[in-house]
């Protein structure tokens, strides 16, 4: 980095960038004092911030990498900043300072991407991007009445900026990266002109910058620093991984839907560990072992698929239930979290309580990953399993490290994941048994290998939909997450809203097109329409499973691919097409790999797609072949079955692609 | 005042009342910077603050009765405070500051009123009050459907402290009183320990402080401070107004109602000057003056109620359409206000386009009052109208006195009521021609001699039904303005909610206990129930005007003392029981006067009503003749037709209250 000084200031740049530029009038930093009010339902959470004082530090001192800044000449410098080769470590001068606002400059037609897994605008340029894990929200989107109903019933609604997976981190088109190494609570905002700004509710540890000549490149630096999956497991490459949810029924399904020509990888079952009847219906039982009621011999059964080349998965998340054996154990041992008398903080998940394993105790971390994942799940027979919430650390516990819950909230997701791979390290299946998160934040993907969506509703809708997987796999999948998948159908279903056929169609022609395939009966199974249900959404389904086995071969040279240089398998149209502006805001088409652009139909009643194909090369339609070239927006058939795929005329697997049009 | 030194700051008092407290280390004034948002979606406002700076000013200089702060010893002086008897002129000394935060001081148990005329909440304490003059909201929960479809469709839903008349004024149970002369958007925050915040968006012109021994002499002063009230017309004591907008056959409709033993005192027909036709249904023409052909021979029929003792009243508003005949005189006179090309400003209200008169400019306000109100109105014989709106200066017009559109748009509902004033000042008929407004702000007690409540939802809900009315009655009560009033049964039916019977029933009860009895149709006459179309309600509405009738003797004393005094005819309980605190927080019921204390039954299906007597009175049920002794909650029995009200046992008039019970 390069520190030049103006009068009255200076300007900071990177590789030509500039990233901070200070003059006395035009400062580029604040300081000050917040008092936060956080209340969390269930995982969402109400936030409003009391500004008490944001002052200007307006005046500046530079001696060699380091800056002082003051409110003004003569006063004593409140904050400074060290400028370290491609970092700029923070320090506050002042200890009263608890908010810090940063201004880093910005070009009027300048876009950003990423914040962690963003599933509502993938450009978040022009809008304000809260960074806390959270519930995403049922609905997302304050105009429509399912948004209300579910804030009025559990303030459960959501907004745009609501993710399990949120991260201080963002890519610019000027082509460099900035990272913000904290976990406390903070703000992207990019809606203004001539700035960004960053506010952290603390003092962040520094800020990170990379920089390179093409996003690639780039988005190399961010997998390398935040850390690599290894490659999918093998046996993934075998079809659909079946979300059943059924008992030991759950394998008759399996068998129906495999004799209706359904290829299968997996068979995932979460209730492996038996039910709990609600007055709000069946819950999980949340006491991590197999339940031989529900799933008698299952060890035996397990065994048997395996045989087959099917693996089977469950389910698993960091909490106790208080009636369940293993609470007891990890209580007398306190491994809980605790309330502010010094007791265990139990938790109301809805008529059960359960305690919150503290995983800052490192004992407790390597119990949970030694005697349950290992010894329940892994060495039980299990392949992989939903490492489930994540998102739902309580900001009045009391952590065995000392710190802050409201600090450890954020950082809870990869600790959550960090226990996961622990387990999947010890017993030697890096890169073989498969567990997948929706929670995340900095640092989860040097330990989770899969990242799911969450939990979409079961419609078309812009913010909570279909449509939003696909935002969601491209702006994580930019900060170094390879994989993404999301549930077939969608999963919540509230206040009548209920899966179409064509719905779990749209959503299978996707799916074949990502790392995954996986179904998900949703919340209320009775309630929605399920694959084998319906001939015409079987026989549908059937078919999206061969064409994704049909493209093992390349997925697994993107696997490749990811290990060796971090390129996410679902990428941004701009990843191979830098120069070509057009792409930089499209959200709901993507190559898969750089051969393949996918543009599914994320609307209702849809026979034809229109989509921009990208400059440079001639694009094939994968079921008609009919060419076009690039920098255009096309409009092309999308029956039901054909989802509109194009492949790259000058790619090296041709023969593949087209061969997909006799499936 | 008194201003004392303590070290590192100051204590300002008044009569033994801390008002400002300042050390370094807590200060009571910040200065900054804001960058406001604001959209307006008719007469709905959608605003959000960028705070740039927000500065603590910690170092104090005090010479004589100036205070300069500064951010610190030996910097230059930001601001000043000139203590002046009883007011704090407020200077800024650094011209970037658009921002101000004051912390005055608070106690724990304290309760504040006032703020205008508050809709949802009197007692203040706890909650943020925004004062901007706006629409206040169809619904005003965010947690109803109503709300939820009125934003969604228009931005319409509101909130709790929306309101068509703010003033930043309130009252403190430590009995003095504060005033913050601005017309700049402002907010009360009351929701901290140990302070108010008072936020300005400008630098105000003064704070302006009140104290007395009793809240009877505060009020009193406030009354004399912002401006007081004539008597109420005598006409006004016959009966009820008749809100009907039938055309013509508003007469027949009166008459029928008449003969079913209803009293009347005058006939308010809004549509006077016409209907324009909309995709919307029905509206007015919004050009003030007499419609023929709605009106047949209006000037002969307004003489001939006359002759009977009945009054006609008319509408008015401060637009002029483009089609109407008004509207070239008014813009070859260049009166309306500007766009930012210079041109004539038009506003949408929905299918057709209006100027706005500049009431900035003397001599547009004074055609306004001489040629339509005075010519179109007075002369013609109306005797009263609806003066609407007010609340509605769009904030990107160019105004004739130079001053941003922002800092006159609360300043509109005085300029409106003063224009109207001036009218009838100029006929002489000042105290016997009624105009009624529900926007307002500072100084607008001055002028107009009644409110009316704004348009509440035909329901019983919480925060935009009947029991709203109070909230308003009282708060603004307490603000200098004795007059007040509603529309019987309510105005806003939208989204298939309806008015019931009861709810006219019950709207009645409470009317008969006001200044001003009036009757509406509502947005949508057609679809809701009529008082003159269900017999039940016709013969209730009959007794409660009989009622209203027979209080007059009592009325008119309680309009003398206002007169006199500047007291409200409705009242908060505490007003005469200061010493009685379980009274401070009592929104639900009232003084009507000293002597009589009513609690309208304000939720559907009740049969009783439970309330609070203050304590030191013997109170008597008015409908039984039960005595009660105060300083304890009672429920009675509160069927349709018998509102629960009392009347103190020592009063003087007891033989007059006790006849209600033969009406």
């Amino acid at each position: 980095m390069q520190l030049d000084l103006i009068p009255g200031g200076f300007v900071l740049s990177l590789q030509g960038r500039e990233i901070l530029r200070h003059t006395a009038t035009a400062p580029a930093l604040f300081v000050g004092k917040g008092e936060e009010r956080m209340d969390m339902y269930r995982g969402n959470f109400d936030i409003e911030d009391y500004v008490v004082e944001r002052t200007a530090l307006s005046h500046v001192t530079v001696s060699g990498k380091r800056i002082e800044f003051a409110v003004a000449e003569g006063l004593p410098a409140r904050f400074a900043l060290t400028i370290e080769d491609n970092h700029i470590l923070t320090t506050a001068l002042d200890s009263s300072i608890n908010r810090v606002w940063l201004r880093i400059s910005a070009e009027p037609d300048e876009h950003v991407w990423g914040g962690g897994e963003q599933m509502s605008y993938f450009d978040m340029k022009g809008r304000r991007f809260p960074l806390w894990t959270s519930e995403p929200g049922v609905g997302r989107d304050k105009t429509t009445e399912i948004t209300f109903k579910s804030d009025v019933s559990g303030k459960a609604g959501g907004d745009y900026y609501n993710t399990n997976y949120p991260q201080p981190t963002y890519i610019s088109s000027r082509k460099y990266a900035l990272h913000v190494e904290t976990t406390a609570y903070s703000v992207f905002d990019f809606r203004r002109d001539g700035f960004h700004e960053i506010e952290v509710w603390a003092i962040p540890e520094r800020l990170e910058l990379f920089t390179a000549d093409s996003f690639i490149e780039l988005v190399g630096q961010l997998s390398s620093r935040f850390g690599r999956q290894p490659k999918l497991p093998e046996w993934v490459y075998g079809g659909a991984i079946l979300g059943l949810k059924d008992g030991e029924n759950s394998f008759a399904r399996m068998e129906k839907m495999r004799a209706a020509g359904v290829k299968v990888s997996g068979l995932w079952c979460e209730d492996w560990v038996g039910l709990r009847h609600t007055s709000f219906g069946a819950r999980l039982f949340w006491d991590w072992q197999a339940n031989e009621t529900r799933y008698p011999n299952l060890r035996e059964k397990i065994a048997e698929l395996n045989n087959e080349g099917i693996r089977f998965l469950g389910y698993v998340n960091p909490y106790l239930c208080v009636d369940g054996p293993l609470y007891p154990i990890a209580d007398e041992k306190g491994y809980f979290a605790k309330d502010e008398a010094g007791k265990t903080a139990l938790v109301d998940f809805g008529e059960f309580d359960c305690g919150v394993v503290d995983f800052t105790n490192p004992e407790a971390a390597a119990w949970f990953a030694e005697e349950v994942i290992g010894k329940n799940m892994l060495d039980y027979g299990l392949s992989g399993w939903m490492a489930d919430f994540g998102e739902y650390l309580p900001i009045d516990v009391k952590l065995a490290n000392g710190v802050d819950a409201k600090l450890m909230h954020n950082a809870w997701p990869t600790l959550w994941a960090e226990v996961n791979a622990k387990a999947v390290t010890s017993r030697g299946k890096t890169g073989e048994a498969l567990f997948f998160m929706r929670a995340g934040f900095t640092g989860v993907q040097a330990h989770c290998p899969l990242l799911w969506g969450g939990d979409q509703s079961v419609d078309f809708s812009r913010h909570d939909g279909l449509v939003t997987v696909m935002c969601g796999a491209l702006s994580s999948g930019l900060l170094g997450n390879a994989y993404h998948h999301s549930d077939i159908g969608g999963y919540t279903s509230l206040f009548g809203n209920v899966r179409t056929p064509e719905l779990i169609m749209r959503w299978a022609e996707m799916a074949a097109f990502t790392a995954v395939m996986r179904s998900h009966e949703g919340n209320r199974p009775r309630d929605n329409v399920q694959i084998d249900q319906d001939a015409e959404v079987l026989s549908h389904f059937a078919r999206m499973t061969s064409i994704y086995v049909h493209l093992a071969p390349y997925l697994r040279k993107l696997s490749e691919e990811a290990a060796a240089t971090g390129l996410p398998v679902q990428r941004p149209l701009f990843l191979h097409h830098e120069n070509d502006r057009n792409t930089y805001a499209i959200q709901d088409s993507y190559l898969y790999g750089r051969d393949l652009l996918v543009a599914p139909v994320w609307q209702a009643g849809q026979s034809e797609r229109t989509l921009y194909l990208p400059e440079g090369e001639t694009w094939v339609h994968v079921w008609t072949g009919a060419t076009y070239e690039g920098a255009q927006s096309v409009t092309v058939p999308a029956p039901l079955g054909q989802p509109p795929v194009f492949y790259r005329a000058s790619a090296s697997d041709t023969s593949l692609f087209e061969a997909m049009r006799t499936l």
